[in-house]
């Protein structure tokens, strides 16, 4: 019983502290999400190193707080949640201020970070006090995981229905469609073995990895299939969508016994849902203040049509979960508290300055589009093309009498065994360096200002080429960056009044 | 709205379901864990395939049921957890079939499985039915967990205490010397940087892994840094014991900032304590029915005296979970409702059957030493020596005009780079097989009869040799084994009267 109290009155009192530092202070818990390697931890880390680094080479002249010279310093401090994973922003920096630069290994799962900035308020606060604390906690999670939400409104059939037309559809089709004839085969009322399914499982899983690692797909369903973590080998990630499902009889769906096929997919679909979905829904997205969205619509045009319209399927997804009102989501119950939402075009820098405002219209094209538009009153979203560490210099060239802009930067050279061509006496680094890289300058192409017709897609007129880091990066000055400044305005200014 | 309803539903019907089940048939939750590379999942599969494969050259004479005839038949079916790993049973059946036997893999985490054994009751209820079902939820989960419990009732500096003595004791001093000069040069009381902790942490966590693996040791605390899973990189996993935490001014550590190196690893182990221990506690712990404890006592006494004291230790405090009373662990709010407990010391098969006798009651003698003998009436203790998959054959030899029992057994020949002594163009798989395990016939050693004694250790009369399985074990046959009827009986049978 001792051990009971004891524990209450530990809740008690970190509940307390926690209420009484944030009617002083401020606080935003900031969710950071990334479809199919936009660049998520690239993103988090700079943010970190900007306002950790402001003074050192900082340039926010858009972040008011830093403009008006009211910001005084900002440190990391231990996070909220010591369950949860802390974000590496040392391996990250490490990784871009390494002698041969390369981009942060990708993260998994979910992981956290806590910023606490001193500045001083030019509000009335002032004159009760001369400094105040923002505490930033920032949340990194997978894409997949916000692509989730919307299977908690979706019945069995619903999902199955909605996945299995993305499975037969160009590019998915190609790839899965041994694994559809293998299901055609299959009575869905007939009792199956847990083996069996699990076999099937592992094939869906597959797939699903050659969607998101091959493809560069960003609608990856379920997603903690590809991150299965402490679930793997377990039942509920042992599913898939059951082909044909609407023509099935309604009764004898309805009727299927539990240890059918139809029966065995569904209960672990709920299960799905409940014990993920709804959990991730409940531990952390209904605690988020802020989201931002990073989508490299960039290698999107780049791969093509059916990649483009992936990313375009993928954010009308997301902004379901925004949509309030009847048939939205989110029931009054279950009220997130975000009131700002942040889509990001990423690795900006990787086409000339002036496809910036196209760039920026084509993200807008695709979230206005959306039929969820009227809905979202109660966030407020903002577009931005950004580069979370700049990785090219900008410039113009004279070609045939004209003066064309282009963009300079360092790619890796690409050799089949790079072991074997690089002398193995030399141990020169730099070296090495110059040897695997070159120095590229390139005019990538135009980016669309609005979604692109087959004309556009006939042409493939666009000619991404994924930059290395800069080779000159260090680890205590801010790190160059396009319109990081005006995301921490937009994500952090109206706290810090 | 009606998401929530229909879910609410859902889980009534559920549970409605499964009372409806209990109480018609009987229904057992059975923990089996296992303290340091006991053969858990040896155990395991080999309880599975007793009883799947009953009729197919079962021995299974001690387990009423099968011995009176009334066992019909027993078959696998869908764990009652989704989120819970399944136990893989058919990669550890391929392993002990496969043309090289081999030991099936060791499992990381938690894993469940479930049979339905059906039989002819003989009580009163067969006049109401002729057959009846005895559902087992069997649940596999580390031994690490089972001895995290304790911590329950330790604050950090009882825990910090214990565990320091155990690093400056034989055998962990030899490796944990380094690190704890390192803490003793630190000031608890000044604040420190996350990321040195850190640091200190996972220096402490290779020490663990030494512990563990290197050192065959049972006591690892905390559990959870060995196995962390999702939580690795996480801050809950980054705590360990301060020296001489008993000599720091009782007031100076009561009231020791938050941001102190003191006062975040105390902030820590009471986090770890709630999210990681009282959590395994509450959603797994407590719903036991049954629990059995791997021992492997004989690699323990190969190994000599601490490592055996170490087994003792830890047997110690798995006792500790089972008292029930005042100073207990269990409050009455939270008393688990295991009535049976069995310790079986594994691996018997590898010493002589006389030997048998000895084993036990060198088990019995770690039990009943405990100072918690008198605590646990309310749970029914018993002791047995087993194989879970018998590896040798037994028989006497002549030596020097004495019959000597002997056992004999196939082993790997440790080789330092097996791949060259063996042909390359040699593609027979068989004939590898002959190459690199050679039979051995031995005779191992005395087990004593109460716990060794110096003059033991130093004689060091022990060789104990570790056997591979035998090689004609076929999937669908029951295994070969010592006593696994009795471990049957002790755990099923009464439920099945």
């Amino acid at each position: 019983m001792a051990l009971i109290n004891k524990t209450r009155i530990d809740k008690f009192k970190n509940k307390a502290n926690e209420l009484f530092s944030r009617t002083i202070d401020q606080h935003i818990t900031l969710a950071v999400t990334g479809l199919s390697r936009s660049g998520k931890t690239a993103f988090i880390t700079s943010l970190v190193n900007q306002l950790i680094n402001e003074g050192n080479g900082t340039r926010l002249t858009f972040f008011d707080p830093v403009h008006q010279g009211r910001f005084i310093a900002a440190k990391r401090v231990p996070q909220k949640h010591f369950h949860v994973p802390r974000f590496e922003y040392d391996a990250a920096m490490s990784a871009l201020t390494a002698d041969m630069a390369k981009w942060p290994e990708a993260t998994h799962g979910i992981s956290e970070l806590r910023l606490a900035i001193r500045y001083q308020p030019n509000s009335l606060l002032k004159y009760t006090t001369d400094m105040a604390t923002l505490t930033i906690d920032i949340t990194d999670y997978p894409g997949e995981w916000l692509l989730d939400l919307p299977m908690l409104k979706q019945t069995y059939q619903e999902w199955s229905e909605q996945t299995h037309n993305l499975l037969t559809s160009v590019p998915r089709y190609e790839y899965s469609k041994v694994f559809l004839a293998k299901l055609k085969d299959m009575d869905p009322f007939a009792p199956i073995s847990e083996d069996v399914l699990a076999d099937l499982a592992k094939e869906y899983t597959k797939l699903l990895h050659i969607f998101r690692h091959q493809l560069g797909l960003s609608i990856i369903q379920p997603g903690r299939f590809i991150l299965p973590g402490e679930l793997a080998g377990a039942p509920i990630l042992e599913f898939f969508p059951f082909p044909d499902i609407s023509k099935l009889d309604a009764n004898d769906y309805q009727n299927a016994a539990d240890d059918s096929f139809i029966g065995m997919l569904r209960s672990r679909y709920l299960e799905y849902k409940e014990q993920v979905v709804r959990k991730f829904y409940q531990q952390h997205f209904v605690r988020f203040d802020r989201q931002i969205v990073l989508a490299d619509c960039l290698t999107a045009l780049n791969k093509g049509k059916e990649s483009f319209a992936d990313l375009e399927q993928a954010i009308n997804m997301i902004l379901e979960s925004y949509s309030y009102g009847k048939s939205g989501l989110l029931s009054r119950l279950f009220t997130p508290k975000i009131d700002k939402l942040l889509f990001a075009a990423t690795k900006a820098d990787h086409v000339t300055p002036e496809q910036h405002t196209p760039l920026v219209s084509l993200l807008n094209q695709l979230i206005y589009k959306s039929k969820h538009q009227l809905n979202y009153d109660a966030v407020e979203v903002k577009t931005l093309a950004i580069a979370s560490v700049k990785a090219t210099h900008t410039g113009t060239i004279d070609h045939q009498g004209k003066v064309v802009p282009v963009i300079q930067g360092q790619r890796k050279i690409h050799q089949k065994n790079s072991d074997e061509t690089v002398s193995p006496t030399s141990t020169d680094s730099e070296k090495r360096a110059e040897r695997l890289t070159e120095k590229v300058t390139v005019f990538p192409g135009q980016v669309p200002e609005t979604l692109p017709n087959n004309e556009y897609w006939q042409k493939s007129a666009f000619n991404f080429i994924n930059f290395l880091p800069m080779s000159n990066l260090t680890k205590h000055q801010c790190l160059p960056h396009v319109r990081m400044d005006q995301v921490l305005q937009f994500l952090l200014a109206d706290k810090m009044i």
